[in-house]
């Protein structure tokens, strides 16, 4: 009863709701689960669900057959149906089924990871620290341990290990991972069903995305057998009914301070937003201009569409009050338990104010610091690369650009010679449109807007550099990086002479954001994390991580944000009325994104229509957990996690139950379309062990 | 070319967008529309078009067969139909069709209203204002002088005859109609599908709802033969296509000035929501409390919903900045018009800042003399009524407070002698809910909320006020009523004694809104009017005022509010699909809001269900226009108006063309359905003149 009345009190102070929490493996909140479901998940249980799950490159997967057959969303499994595809047979657009084993294609370079097993090692991290040893010189014998630990493990377990940092400090784990490295496509519906309303539909609900791809793990040659796979429940799932899901959430923001998420809402996603909308405005003049021109500036458009989605979700649920009244209410709890240890107060007690203050820096610099950077240009990030490339090699590492520095200089470089092609004319949109959007924000007298500008317009600056630019051949760009200082010195590449002028502005502008900015969130976020491990140790789950963690919650509605209940479920008639919504002419709308492959209308009488489809669920996630299983509480898969809706989008920084609300393929729809259109009913036979 | 020119430069001067707009029928856009849509309608489309709508109580409706058939929506017709229902037969829950023209139900006093003829009588009507006249004389002459017309009009044609003020006394004008008086019920589908849905999706789309019924104007117990009908389009409509909208706009706040629209964004519908929220929260605890006060509370909650959703719609409509920019565009541009014209600079050069500093004045009042009311509490408006009958019924008419002049006194008496149920324990939660909020935000020292109070709790005094007063009871009300000053000296009723005391508050509070506010806002809005109309005259449309308006934009998708694109048709496959959603139980739902009746589940094969079911379209509407008919651009109907997005509820304000849709039941399925599931095939054959 005690324990109880400590869990509810930590619970009310800490702001924590039922639902919310990535937690890890070793920590499920399992009396918070059986006082409010009634079931409690046990060791056996969640081993098991240790082992089925899998981490793809970006996301998640699961076994879900006792002959390694693995699930993932098919926009997880997307680069390996590329992989696969010839110039004659597009797998993406026209979808794949294996008839039988010795079709599956083996996908070169996938790797997926099974977490076998994890070692709580801070004692041993911590014990590398001897006392009195300085905050930084801690840092680093710590790295340093944690080093060595994994060298050792790795050595004597033959598995790949990775050192995990939870709490921000609070703990440090080993990790222990089996590779499987031969993995091949075994089925995967067509794109324009699995990301079926395509852009528009992105972030939204109701949903009706077949986004699932089906892989195999073998090993030797032969399909491997997992210690764990998670079987179908062709009965699906019901309303209200407890679901769980894991997987690997990326990263969220949820330890930033009252006064950081204050500067998110009101300065830092606004200028996002505006800043996004005139690259977009500009991007598309250059597409209305011609189909070619459509087509090259297609990527950029989507990609600012995305993020301009994601963004404007994460402002409505921080615009919502009673959000940002539940972070300060948990600020104020957490500073009120640090007041009552005179030591806590003497380490953390000024760190509020200092990040409030750096808030202050934060706001003042962010146009300039923003602006005076490559941004999106590809041409002028590669020709700053380039500018900076001699002389940043001829310095130790540790006074480098971060980016130089031994541990990055590598991915610097891969990065410079990607043979990735670079489209000269929307090159020229996005550095006209920064530039003018620069002279408008800081004023043409400002040092940097007439340095890039020397008297030209913004238009005429980008035409000029742009146009005759090498840089765009990867070539041109191997041979600038291998001639060092002279090479650099010779060149007439106008992209480099403007680079030229960026690198010693960037410079400036660069360390006084982190003087005045990042170094002090990083150092004062450390110590309020510390005080919050302190106070409130495992009852609350750490930041994400992409790390394994489960999440717990029903099958239910929500309000929208056009004033509707949500229906849970979607069904087969949902998608076909979205598709038949366009009066007969899908394909002229929205860059066709509700259009159906035709074997989906000449099958369309052979689905049973009132088959769920997708659904929402209260489970806690974020970007990471696409292609997560979500499960009944028998461990049954149920359904595939694929996104979560634009009202919850708000929860990379707060939790918001009213809101936050997963979207899921059903598994029901998965077998129906196996046995339907894709004629691979032996598939859907073995997901349910039929 | 000049006029165009002067045409163009008027319109974007006044802000004027391409589909903005409720014409009246004498002042049609027509180079508006060829120019955008290379069509005209004609003089003789427009008169057809205008004596086939028809005025309903509330609502519009059109003839649409040579036998007098008439649509309407089910919302506007469903008193009519409950009406004709009987304690065995509920046909507004079961539908009904009328299988011969002997089995239509004649509704007893439902009158239909068709506009023969419409007259400009401004020269007469200002004729009767002799010059050096005061502004307030010249007011009761116009007023005499269109009585007179009336009247005279009247005795000559015997037709019934409405002034209409248009342009705030730009113009004045007489218009005729010819009423209808026998008009039987001939088929209504089942208010569950007619409102499929329910109050969650009022105001959302995508959106299902089969919001028709269909009526039959009989003379001398003949089928009437009306000179015009709008034959259904068996065809329908395609995406992109223009339509028009002919029907009775109700009110709009288009011509409030920037400084009352920024009020009503930051001050009074936040205020309004707020008030709203706790007002909902508090009868939901009733609610909850037993089925009984579920049962009880319904009506109250709904109410409350409804108006929230709306108001939330309009806040966000004024939230979005490009709206206020326009309104201060042309508010601009129509101070510099005015700024050149020295008699109308020196007429309406300070409406400006009067109505800013009255805008102020609301402010610091609003919250007093919100909470000095009887707000929505009914017992204590009568109670207030029957405290001031006496008085008010000794002064002379025009000393009297608004509703007891003669002109209203009748009105205010029947509210007072309805025989309208009152549900004491939803008097007794409002009652307290209001109390507890005035207490809140007023403070308990003011002299309101200690009077009323007087030292107890909100919740002692509601209870004790209304569980023992008589005033529920008409009878008792009526008697006091009757009894005049000595009754009510002698009455110990406590909601009575409430009364008292809220009665020299509430008259103070009233007299300095109406002094600083109301009397601002309407003599200075009058003056801005003027010159609008000196200015742009009728380039512009006047404000709806509930009489005939013309309305016309295509058919057209638009962003939603959570990103993605709407359809522009939904289908039959989106109904079916919104009732499998909820898992198979829909009835366990948010009131069974999409629970199907039996028979559309029975039906279900028979249905064509990619037949198109709603449809949304640009033209600018508001409440009033229920029931309108959706017409091509050869007249015929393709489809009935019933309802506007969430999204572009601001369009009481601002017309915003990127949002503002308005939602229609399309021809098609009222003609599927009508020989598909409701057995009345002969009907849909009438329809399409087969």
């Amino acid at each position: 009863m005690r324990l109880t009345t400590l869990i509810l009190s930590v619970v009310a102070l800490s702001g924590l709701r039922a639902d919310e929490g990535m937690w890890t493996f070793d920590n499920i909140p399992a009396r918070t689960i059986k006082a409010k479901y009634g079931v409690e998940p046990d060791a056996a249980w969640l081993k098991r669900l240790q082992l089925a799950t899998l981490r793809f490159p970006g996301g998640t997967g699961a076994f879900v057959s006792p002959d390694g057959l693995v699930v993932t969303n098919h926009h997880v499994g997307r680069d390996a149906i590329a992989q696969v595809s010839t110039a004659k047979v597009d797998l993406v657009k026209d979808g794949f089924a294996a008839h039988s084993r010795d079709q599956e294609i083996k996908v070169p370079g996938l790797e997926l990871m099974m977490l076998v097993s994890m070692e709580d090692v801070t004692a041993r991290v911590n014990g590398a620290v001897k006392p009195g040893t300085a905050d930084k010189d801690a840092l680093t014998a710590r790295r340093n341990a944690l080093g060595e630990i994994r060298k050792a493990e790795e050595a004597k377990t033959g598995l790949t290990c990775e050192p995990v940092v939870l709490y921000q400090g609070g703990e440090y784990w080993l990790y222990r991972y089996q590779k499987f490295t031969d993995v091949r496509l075994a089925a995967a519906p067509e794109l324009q069903v699995a990301a079926f309303g395509g852009d528009p539909d992105n972030y939204t609900y109701p949903r009706h995305n077949l986004d699932f791809s089906l892989f195999r793990v073998y090993e030797n040659g032969k399909p491997y057998r997992p210690a764990a796979f998670l079987p179908f429940q062709p009965k699906g799932v019901s309303i209200g009914e407890l679901t769980f899901i894991s997987g690997h959430p990326g990263s969220t923001f949820r330890q930033q301070t009252h006064a950081q998420m204050v500067y998110a809402r009101d300065f830092g996603i606004p200028f996002q937003l505006r800043s996004m909308a005139r690259q977009k405005q500009a991007l598309q003049v250059l597409s209305a201009s011609s189909p070619e021109a459509r087509r090259l500036a297609a990527d950029a458009i989507y990609g600012i569409e995305n993020g301009f989605k994601r963004l404007s979700g994460q402002l409505l649920g921080l615009s919502k009050p009673e959000n940002l009244r539940k972070v300060l209410d948990g600020e104020e709890a957490l500073k009120a338990a640090v007041a009552k240890d005179s030591a806590q107060q003497a380490r953390v007690g000024e760190s509020w104010p200092r990040v409030a203050q750096a808030v202050e820096r934060q706001k003042a610099m962010l146009k300039a610091y923003t602006f005076m950077g490559p941004r999106s240009v590809a041409l002028l990030g590669h020709a700053l690369t380039l500018v900076r490339l001699p002389d940043e090699a001829a310095k130790p590492s540790e006074k480098r650009l971060t980016e130089f520095a031994d541990g990055n200089l590598k991915a610097t470089l891969t990065r410079l010679n990607s043979p990735r092609p670079i489209e000269k004319p929307v090159e020229a949109v996005r550095l006209a449109a920064g530039l003018r959007e620069a002279a408008d924000e800081l004023g043409t007298e400002h040092p940097f807007v007439k340095a890039m500008l020397g008297g030209l317009t913004p238009e005429a600056v980008a035409k000029a550099a742009v146009e005759s630019t090498k840089l765009n051949d990867p070539a041109a760009r191997k041979q600038l990086a291998e001639g060092g200082k002279a090479a650099l010195e010779a060149t007439a590449d106008p992209m480099i002479l403007l680079a030229k002028k960026l690198d010693p502005l960037n410079r400036a502008a660069r360390k006084q954001w982190e003087d005045e900015v990042t170094s002090v969130f990083s150092e004062h976020g450390a110590r309020i994390a510390e005080a919050r491990f302190k106070v409130f140790g495992k009852m609350l789950y750490p930041d994400a991580t992409f790390t394994l963690r489960l999440g717990f919650g029903p099958v239910t509605t929500y309000a929208t944000g056009t004033g509707t209940k949500a229906q849970p479920f979607t069904t087969f008639m949902g998608m076909y009325d979205r598709h038949l919504g366009w009066g007969g002419n899908a394909l002229a709308a929205e860059d066709g994104a509700w259009t159906l492959p035709q074997r989906w209308l000449d099958r369309q009488s052979k689905l049973d229509l009132s088959t769920p489809f997708n659904f929402i669920y209260a489970c806690d996630t974020v970007g990471g957990n696409s292609g997560s299983p979500v499960l009944n509480v028998k461990g049954e898969f149920v359904g595939i996690n694929f996104d979560s809706v634009y009202e919850g989008q708000g929860g990379y920084y707060v939790y918001d139950a009213d809101t936050k609300r997963a979207v899921a393929t059903d598994a029901r729809a998965i077998l129906e379309v196996l046995r339907k259109i894709m004629d691979a009913g032996h598939l859907a036979d073995e997901l349910t062990g039929k």
